[in-house]
């Protein structure tokens, strides 16, 4: 896929919300694929869910983002049972270390090339 | 580098702030990690930074997070006329797209495996 077809979440108007989870992996990656998969089939379903990006460098810590509309939305997103299955098993196996941030966006701005 | 000796920025006392940047890259890179690495140095410098990271899948989009204490660390960022300039720069060479969105955190949590 060239750059000129990936393009970023745009900028909503606020108000709206980011979850930025952070986090560096272990050895163990039995699952992962499918799961983070799986999850974002799930997420979709989300009356509220924006959009979703992640980016990983080699080796290294991942970031990723989901943007939903409000508390409810991210509410009923940790309510979803199948999701709180597959959090319980990234800190058993797959994640040596994470952090989230839920923030209520106050100021957005987007850019695109002519 | 080995993942046992990278870390996520952590999940601080709410409130704080993220600004999320995401983007995707043209193919012009001339001078694009020479000004990368020096405003890392100069946002150090920002009283209420708290910390930033960033990810970049190959070829494709990238999240960098900048975490600040308040409005006025962020502010204070935005003020700075060498950043100014290499935001100009990035519009007219670097970036195809992008977006922004600044957030209040009002909730986060961390885990670090044992």
């Amino acid at each position: 896929m060239s750059n000129q077809t990936i393009r970023p979440v745009p900028a909503f108007e606020p108000p709206y919300y980011t979850a930025v989870f952070t986090s560096v992996q272990t050895e163990t990656t039995e699952g992962y694929a499918e799961t983070a998969e799986r999850m974002m089939q799930l997420v979709k379903e989300i009356p509220g869910f924006l959009g979703y990006e992640s980016a990983r460098a080699p080796g290294g810590l991942g970031i990723s983002v989901g943007y939903f509309k409000d508390e409810d939305a991210i509410a009923a997103w940790q309510r979803d049972l199948e999701h709180q299955a597959a959090q319980r098993r990234g800190r058993a196996e797959w994640y040596a270390s994470y952090s989230l941030h839920v923030g209520k966006v106050e100021r957005s701005h987007g850019f695109e090339r002519e």
